[in-house]
């Protein structure tokens, strides 16, 4: 025995213990049934990619780069994957058969080395779930995405939501027009509208010598139909227009609202890019059109649209707004047993209810009845059966329901 | 585009692409299902683990610790886990308030930097469907154990398998009783009976120095009921006899069998051992009781009994036994459209139909409706729908089940 040992998780992961992963794999259930009515298919990467694709120019912004959780082994580099979105396309490029449109769902781990700030959710180990649909231009596909997302949002009880969009083409004719040179740094720091004062912004975009700043500002804020009345003529606000003339069709319309100051950091980003958010709280999900990516892996251009919901954001949302509590148990049903003589025939007893599809757990540490029931109780069990030898030899149990009270007899 | 980019996967790792996922969320979530039937409740551990942890001594036999996928960051050592009993060793340790006994299940990937043998499914990276029970020392879980999963195999619709059986104590009385000295090399190489001949066998125990071989192969080639006569005092020989007991109660004893030959490489296991196989094929699962185990990480012996579905062995025996075939989609009803022009429709009906929790794929291509039809085919979709407008005008459309080759009407 050695009791010295240094016994922790590696910085910046964690276990999820099981009153929250009961959650977890309730929530990744509900999101996971509505993106298969939608024909989504699941795909799995593995956790390890070689570096060299992780780090492909353009592949992740680069902050990214800088962050990803990489490693030497025997000569070679290699790295924990820092999305979803990076292997997907790898698997676009080594797979020519697939006939497309591809539409796959991941729900998988990623990785990111940096800043640790475990109060705001920000793990080095962290989940996604991730839907994409690849070798489509057409914009049906984003709104498709689109509705999917909102609806898996919707069907975990969430309502007071927005999925915000906006599209990259337009932003960049915006940029023409205002003839902004520093592109890249001005999409960066505009997007930084949603968390800091516009005076703060205004302060970065000049510090960072992005020109007619101001200007760039006061358009950003206008109306999607004071824009679409001034750029007719643009290529992105046709791209918008049709993206949500589609959302109607889908009859998702009143989840989404245009946002001028929303652009997504990535440089990969080529068309509408999406940012969902429930009012007060962080992000959920975020994502949007990569015409480019997977062309940087393939050599051909191959476009695709996607979505990713962080997880750990949503679930912390929902318990922040009592949507959801901690529950302690997955079985419906808790037998306990007056003495030890009973515990085969409780045994017995839970074998034919496991047989009939029920959750069952069955006492068998040998521990006082009342230790029992307190277990049971603080287990929050819905259904508790006391066995003992009374009820075996009269041949049945007695079952009740903890909620409501009510008793029912069952047959040994 | 940098089209001279090595793409591929990292050696021993590989994608899976969703013909074989389906299949593979199929299986999971039917074990999953029986694991909550036994009251097992989900734990999530990351897949980084502090290498110190992973390298405890007797954490793992010595081949697996010569086998973590380790590596250097900033002067920390680092691994990814061989399996999921130490982080849950680990877990236990951090987590002194858990009510014993503690049950959980699961289901996550393992690595290891071992040799790659493809063809055998032996990778680096791979998958495993646990559950363990901590904290009780009592052979009732180990029968518990066997039991779940035993009905979980089942579950899948495998049926000629067997959960074989031994235990360590017995195991150790028996090489005391043939003055064996070499114990953990004779256990270790005992195991191999199972694939390899008795002569291969009997010539590496004497090349290993274990005295008494010939003896050792005789007595662990006994049957059950001779070695019950002859040990009637052991220790280990009481703690079969009460798990073979237990299984009876659980109704699960014809799917187990005593294994003498049986011991599991592991250096931690102190009681009953498992392993499950499909005869003629590779072991699906292996298991047993670990009581010290835990004690490593928490200085404190906590006992505890668990087992490890190996679920790429059971996919791929499922897959030769011709019990699974790969499915091409998650999503019942295909809707074709006869023109561009239906796409609208084709959109509303799917969302309609997807309300009342179907799984829909619209085609929005623009291709031909020979090419669409093609792509029903090919994917096996069961019901498919061709909206044109004339079926607009007439605000019905036709679903017709490419099974049965019945139609029905569906209003508009």
């Amino acid at each position: 025995m050695n009791n010295s040992m240094n016994v922790d998780n590696v910085k910046g992961t964690r276990d999820v213990p099981p009153e929250q992963m009961i959650i977890r794999e309730d929530i990744t259930s509900k999101i996971k049934s509505v993106f298969r009515q939608y024909g989504f298919v699941p795909l799995q990467t593995p956790a390890l990619e070689n570096f060299n694709v992780l780090s492909a120019k353009g592949a992740g912004s680069e902050d990214i780069g800088r962050e990803t959780y990489s490693f030497e082994k025997e000569g070679r580099m290699i790295g924990l994957k820092f999305d979803q979105t990076v292997p997907l396309a790898r698997f676009v490029a080594m797979n020519p058969q697939l006939s497309m449109p591809f539409k796959r769902y991941q729900y998988d781990r990623a990785w990111r080395y940096g800043e640790v700030l475990m109060d705001r959710g920000r793990y080095r180990e962290f989940e996604q779930f991730d839907i994409d649909t690849v070798g489509s231009e057409k914009i049906v596909y984003d709104a498709e995405i689109a509705t999917a997302a909102i609806n898996a949002v919707k069907e975990l009880g969430l309502d007071d939501f927005k999925l915000y969009y906006n599209n990259r083409k337009f932003l960049n004719e915006l940029l023409d027009f205002l003839r902004i040179k520093n592109k890249q740094e001005a999409l960066r720091i505009i997007d930084k509208l949603d968390k800091k004062t516009e005076k703060d912004v205004l302060e970065e975009l000049k510090k960072e010598e992005v020109n007619n700043a101001k200007k760039l500002l006061e358009y950003v804020k206008k109306s999607f139909g004071a824009l679409s009345k001034e750029f007719p003529q643009s290529e992105g606000m046709k791209e918008l227009k049709e993206f949500r003339r589609y959302l109607k069709i889908f009859g998702s319309e009143e989840y989404a609202e245009y946002q001028g100051t929303l652009t997504r950091g990535l440089d990969y980003y080529t068309g509408t890019v999406f940012e969902m958010k429930v009012e007060g709280y962080r992000s959920i999900a975020g994502g949007g059109r990569y015409d480019n990516l997977i062309g940087l892996f393939k050599g051909e251009k191959i476009p695709a649209v996607g979505i990713a919901l962080g997880i750990d954001s949503i679930i912390d949302t929902m318990i922040k707004k009592e949507l959801i509590k901690e529950k302690r148990t997955v079985a419906d049903t808790f037998i306990a047993v007056v003495d030890e003589k009973s515990e085969d025939e409780a045994i017995k007893l839970a074998e034919t209810l496991r047989r009939k599809g029920n959750n069952v757990e069955v006492n068998l540490t040998g521990n006082s009845l009342k230790s029992q029931l307190r277990y049971a109780g603080k287990k929050e069990f819905e259904n508790v059966i006391i066995l003992g030898q009374k009820d075996i030899e009269n041949k049945q149990a007695t079952l009740k329901n903890m909620k409501t009270g009510k008793e029912k007899k069952i047959k040994l």
